[in-house]
């Protein structure tokens, strides 16, 4: 294995390595809190009559941890320095325990000949090494003071933590001063769009650690950061932040290797996921999650109810409570920041599905129908909710409620077992507030345009403003191969709308396994997704990086185009496939109209003819708005 | 020439020849007139129970013309065939007349070396073989009755010309019979969302002539349809209507050869290009027309302010209104369909675009905006407008009247320049109107995504409903290299508010020319977002095609589910990445979750289980219903 991840190691460096500098600001409150991000340097605007303009470099936020630090040698068998260790110890709420034995079915039953062909070592086996890491490890932490230990708990007592005030820095990430331009992200005045009068955000202007706690406090936002996961750098998922996006991963029975997860999950962080899913089902679930968890930076998710299958040998109806419960209880105590748990599809609503298109799609849902169906009994995820709410207040699990009954085509959108299982995942968020557990409500799925707004409007109602994390939602279902694109319409919709986190829809959706280009085309179009809805939203740290590389292609500065952008590699290739050589780059026209016929020259040559000819920018200025407002005057005459 | 293109045949062969067959049928009201569709074979579903379900064919929209047939085997140098000269000559009111002679500086004052060298033979030359199709072509139509010959006339005149039965056949392709399921995009009626409240579509269950005349004279849609252009197959763009697309093409001074532009047209249409526009602004200007239109069975647009130019060295001060005259009837008597005139960008509206972020970025704004400052004059398209209208009424030129001063950034989006011209767009149009001419209005561009309602609000209010033809709009300018996403997004979402044609951006836009895999990947990610709103919309012919496909998708049907969907080859290869052998196109499960882990099969087994207790579909979901009401009753108690 180490062979094979130190020659990937070059490849999943962020591009902040090569397109900006890694930096860190300090905390205020916590001032060993270090919050990493990019800088992006640009280059001076030369104006033609000789004066140089100083742009200041750009900060953008920066989701690949370590791994994106040029200064950070460390490997994926090392993992990660225990970052948050300190800060969760101090709280003196948690206790070291002796943790639950791995076991062999935690595996799938895998014999050591499949486990040697796999090339993977397992915690107990000599010869593993994560050490310094996973020796403090071995025996996880435990909530000891009678309380919970999840930010939601602390958030309620009034106490800002170093992950409130880290998330609180990381969403500002403002460049140095701020281009003195107005925010036109937050439009005409004058004029609001009817969805956005009716999905008010409340960003205020600065995101400060008060306010971070005032929204964790609420329910309105969450900070997923399980105790035993101290390599996280934290985030926060909420609508009135920066919308964010995860990435799944993970093998199957059919394909893929420990190594190939782990090095997704860094490709994935290095393009900008915000939070990533293991959904692996086939062998090695264990040893594959520990990896990655040990490994991330970012807040890591599950589908427990995967593994649990596995243990039962993928018999559905042979499920218990205990073999979940036992499940929940190693997922959480190796660090896993999320869970999806499936306890809204109850046995009354399987029936709604039975004449729908395409019945139930989701596999942690089609699950719990089988069980269900097959015990004539109440799902029993539904039944022991509290006690799930004790485990994950424990730890500091967050949960993502799933949606079992999710449409899985346009013509099962919004129908009533979908619905049903919303009004359900209600129930079940406030049912978790009360045990003090961090919540989120994921949503679908295939729903059309006009569709999504009432998704986000009954989630909203019905689950108490608790964050919304929707698959997509793909637009149509015409495209196999493109739903990355099908889907990132309907994600920048919601994520407008104020859903908080999109999970991303890779090329190979409905058809295979992603492999690394995929990720990264899953990823990229997400990020556009999200980046479209910030600026929407009016988020204050959005849209200066639109007008940042806006103003860098105005002036032809098409280096700091380039490492302005989501992914400078490509932007760099395309633009050289048209005109290769290097001179091209510093050329005042583009490749697309050719010298004589680009538009930004002439607009430069309007600007100095303008100038020349007396009409000051400010005077002519002037001059064209009384115009405007006298023919304006006449016009309106002109129509009555 | 002959073997580059005859190379090309195969690659730009219509997705049609290899999954469905080309069909026609025939008019009602035109016995004569044969429209071309698309029809999917589909296999049947076979139940576990051993029962046989036939699907039906289906039956989609086909813009590949006679290349996309297989029983054509004519040659890019024959031309297409001259479909609708019989239907035109009919109408007894245009006439032959000798049409201006091509002249040196039409091709750029072409050398005789260059265009030896760039391979071209003019229509002029010995050797030149568009015959059959040219040579009763030489000589070009014009109106000879007194009155204009577009189809906006004969709308008003209460006339179904052939080409809106033409249209209205083509707009229904409905399947055999339909699905037997209600039309789920027509949605909830209890809930509406707010923004199809306010942009009601008059959409009716089927597009019959008259309602093609109807809109056609109220002017809420056109056909572009040059009378010199008889090669077309007749489409129509408004918002009732299903959203089209349009791919553009052309040469630039740096790059490409006629050739590659004859090959990318017929490329973009066998992916479902409605439209294509010329852009070409090097060499060759007129020659590269000449074949385009001569091959082209979709509408072709040109901005003839870019040969205009051209015939002036590139100095938009020594444009003249004779040199524009001219360079309107070079064109019209080719056959372009619609041209892009900007018109509305006056001199007063000039200075308001000096402060902005990115200044004018429209080429053809930026040319007349540089004529009027250097001249102090207003801009002679506009001072010329009725005489432009009266060319365009001669031969059924359609206008789409261009947005010059459209944001090039999300910063200038919606400002006061861009506003100023779209009031003047709405004057021009209704003078066009009053000379009989076809007329739509560009729009833009750059906007966030909170802001692209206004711009649709508005172009209805002040352009009298005139269909809309948008750019994107890019909803950010984060992601050079990838916007034909941040664009499709804006598309979807105004196609859905009721833009009619929206014009695609390659993920080159910004940063070189596009190549073929460019104008795929464009056309594809609008398709997307034309369909996306086609289904938001509710259009009859819009969702069935979604649901053939799902319900291929839940039943393994892999081929057919290839086969119905927008791009089948990267379908099958991106299926094949992870499964390559033929078995696993017939097996139950996907390889995304593998055999043991298939939801959609564990959803079969939850159908069979319910059948097997006697929980019958019927029973269960009366059942279901009866217990979900109560529990919603009870659900209401607890929460009051």
């Amino acid at each position: 294995m180490n062979a094979r991840l130190n020659n990937h190691n070059n490849n999943s460096k962020s591009p902040s390595s090569r397109c900006g500098n890694r930096i860190y600001v300090s905390g205020q409150i916590y001032h060993e809190i270090r919050i990493p991000m990019r800088e992006i340097q640009l280059s001076p605007t030369r104006y033609s009559d000789g004066r140089i303009e100083v742009n200041e470099p750009l900060r953008v936020y920066d989701t690949s941890g370590p791994w994106g630090d040029p200064d950070y040698h460390g490997s994926v068998e090392q993992g990660l320095p225990p970052l948050r260790r300190p800060w969760i110890l101090a709280r003196g709420d948690v206790a070291e325990y002796d943790g639950r034995p791995v076991r062999p079915e935690d595996d799938g039953y895998l014999s050591d000949t499949h486990r040697a062909a796999a090339r993977v070592r397992r915690q107990d086996e000599p010869g593993f090494r994560l050490e310094g890491i996973t020796a403090p490890r071995r025996r996880p932490l435990r909530a000891s003071a009678g309380h919970p230990v999840t930010q939601l708990w602390y958030a309620r007592q009034g106490i800002i933590t170093p992950e409130m005030e880290f998330v609180a820095i990381r969403e500002n990430m403002r460049p140095a001063r701020d281009l003195e331009r107005p925010v036109a992200a937050l439009g005409d005045e004058t004029y609001r769009p009817a969805t956005a009068r009716r999905f008010p955000q409340r960003i205020p202007r600065e995101i400060t650690p008060e306010f971070v706690r005032q929204e964790v406090a609420a329910g309105r936002a969450i900070i997923p950061a399980n105790i035993n996961h101290p390599e996280l750098e934290p985030m926060i998922i909420g609508r009135n932040f920066l919308v964010k996006i995860n990435a799944n991963i993970g093998n199957s029975a059919i394909a893929s290797s420990i190594e190939e997860e782990v090095e997704k999950m860094r490709w994935a962080i290095s393009w900008g996921a915000d939070t990533v899913m293991d959904l692996s089902t086939g062998k090695n679930i264990h040893a594959t999650r520990e990896w990655i968890l040990r490994n991330s930076p970012v807040p890591i998710g599950t589908v427990p109810i995967y593994q649990a299958l596995e243990k039962v040998g993928g018999r559905p109806e042979e499920l218990t409570w205990e073999i979940y419960r036992d499940t929940l209880i190693e997922q959480a105590e190796q660090g896993v920041d999320y869970f999806t748990i499936h306890a809204g599809v109850l046995l009354r609503f399987i029936p709604l599905t039975a004449r729908r298109l395409t019945g139930i799609v989701s596999r942690g849902g089609s699950i719990m129908a089988k069980w269900c169906l097959a015990h004539h009994q109440e799902n029993f995820l539904y039944t022991h909710w509290d006690e799930i709410c004790e485990i994950c207040a424990a730890y500091d699990v967050s949960f993502s409620i799933g949606d079992g009954l999710r449409p899985g085509s346009i013509a099962d959108a919004n129908d009533e077992a979908q619905f049903a299982e919303l009004q359900v995942q209600g129930e079940l968020t406030r049912r978790a507030w009360e045990h003090g557990v961090q919540v989120m409500n994921e949503g679908p799925g295939h729903i059309p345009l006009h569709l999504i707004e009432e998704n986000m409007a009954k989630q909203l109602e019905w689950c108490g403003e608790a964050p919304f994390y929707t698959l997509g939602p793909l637009t149509t279902d015409i495209a196999p191969g493109y739903d990355h694109i099908t889907s990132g319409i309907g994600a920048a919709l919601i994520g407008w709308y104020g859903c908080a986190l999109l999970c991303y829809v890779t090329p190979k959706e409905h058809l295979g396994l992603p492999n690394k280009d995929d990720v990264k085309a899953g990823v990229i179009a997400y990020k556009i997704a999200a980046h479209a809805a910030d600026l929407a939203k009016g988020h204050p740290a959005a849209q200066y990086r639109d007008d940042a590389l806006s103003k860098a292609r105005f002036e032809f500065r098409w280096e700091d185009q380039f490492n302005l952008s989501l992914d400078p590699e490509t932007a760099r290739a395309y633009h050289d496939a048209t005109l290769p050589h290097e001179s091209a780059k510093t050329a005042h026209f583009c490749s697309m109209c050719g010298p004589q016929f680009c538009s930004m020259r002439i607009t430069e040559d309007v600007r100095r003819y303008a100038a020349e000819h007396g009409l000051s920018e400010e005077g002519a200025l002037q001059h064209g708005l009384q115009q405007k407002a006298k023919e304006y005057r006449e016009g309106l005459k002109a129509l009555t």
